[in-house]
């Protein structure tokens, strides 16, 4: 653990577009609970995760697309939440994005981003245009047509991008990717090492991954070219 | 579950490059024995998966390759097993997955798995060249110096190359896979939805699935270039 981060919140970095987010979102605020931290939402661009990386999303690679869905569903049924496909997938996120990156009120975020969740992976009917943002944020009990507006201007535009760079700085990958004390958690299948880390169990050795930073490749494959 | 599939093996796919295939492999026995299954382990080459399908492996993307090894270690102490990084990483596995290819009983074929494995990701000193395969084999009570010369005629070629194609033409997109009864698991985090599905629970709506299957994209990247 870094000095002076003790007890800091859980930095949760997220895309409207990954399901893991979803599921992760779904969980989250119970781990947080268990371990008396809070949540720090962070909406970032997964799009530009990948750019950065050069790799492809799991949308990206059709026999991995097929498999996410039939995972993410068997382990939404798992921990009983609700699981629906959205009408179209991928789907642009910048709107949602933007909107959840506004600066309002901690409770009043968490409402906007479970709203947004829902209409876009537990049968809402997606979050695709405008008129679909503003109906999710209404259920929040905020004002749809007067955030969405807002999320238009430079300041909502800025901080996306500014919390994306942030992420990738911070060596974020994909989504959800939650920092806790410095240290980073990658998908919804590390919250069991999340809670072991959360719980002080689970310390691993500096040296030994200096150690692996460290090793030598023997083996290095011809790769894909990088992107444009 | 498919007709006449009932009861099968579960048909384990891996590489000893992934420390997630370790990982998995120390646990997907007492999976199998809770549910009165066999465990078929199937050798292939990631690398071949990742070239059919145009994608990076994790060791690829260096942000990713950090992650992982911090993330398997955590993993390891969580479940008690033993885990240390290899002399080096990534590193060519044809030979120790020839080896594992050759047709041998199915007691011996596990110790041998458990032995290269350990020789990897257990501090046994790697498995990069031909004494050191030979080694781990010894290890596992079985002829080193024979079966590393059995690995290198066409038969051992032959069959991890069938068995890398037949893992493509599976759905399998990374290491270690996990094929029951017609269904892909991907992956280490993977074992509690394959326990789910053999427990019958979590039972997947085909609809649903096939609904996501021809679900229309709203939005697409320009991609990374195909690999050569």
């Amino acid at each position: 653990m870094e000095a002076g981060h003790a007890r800091s919140s859980l930095r949760f970095y997220f895309d409207y577009v990954s399901p893991y987010a979803y599921l992760a979102w779904t969980q989250i605020h119970a781990v947080a609970a268990r371990h008396g931290r809070e949540v720090d939402p962070i909406p970032v661009l997964f799009a530009g995760l990948l750019a950065a990386h050069g790799t492809l999303g799991p949308a990206e690679i059709p026999a991995k697309r097929r498999y996410i869905y039939r995972d993410a569903i068997r382990t939404a049924l798992r921990l009983g939440v609700a699981f629906e496909p959205p009408p179209a997938h991928p789907f642009n996120p910048l709107l949602s994005l933007r909107v959840s990156s506004l600066a309002i009120a901690t409770d009043q975020r968490r409402a906007l981003i479970d709203a947004l969740f829902a209409a876009t992976w537990a049968g809402g009917g997606g979050i695709a245009g405008p008129a679909d943002v503003a109906r999710a944020v209404q259920r929040a009990g905020l004002d749809g047509e007067a955030l969405v507006a807002a999320a238009a201007g430079d300041e909502a535009k800025q901080r996306l991008r500014r919390d994306t760079d942030e992420a990738i700085a911070a060596g974020a990958f994909g989504v959800p990717t939650i920092i806790a004390d410095g240290e980073l958690f990658w998908g919804f299948d590390s919250l069991a090492n999340l809670e072991a880390f959360l719980r002080g169990d689970a310390a691993i050795d500096a040296d030994v991954t200096a150690q692996w930073e460290s090793l030598p490749a023997a083996a290095t494959r011809k790769l894909p070219s990088a992107p444009p």
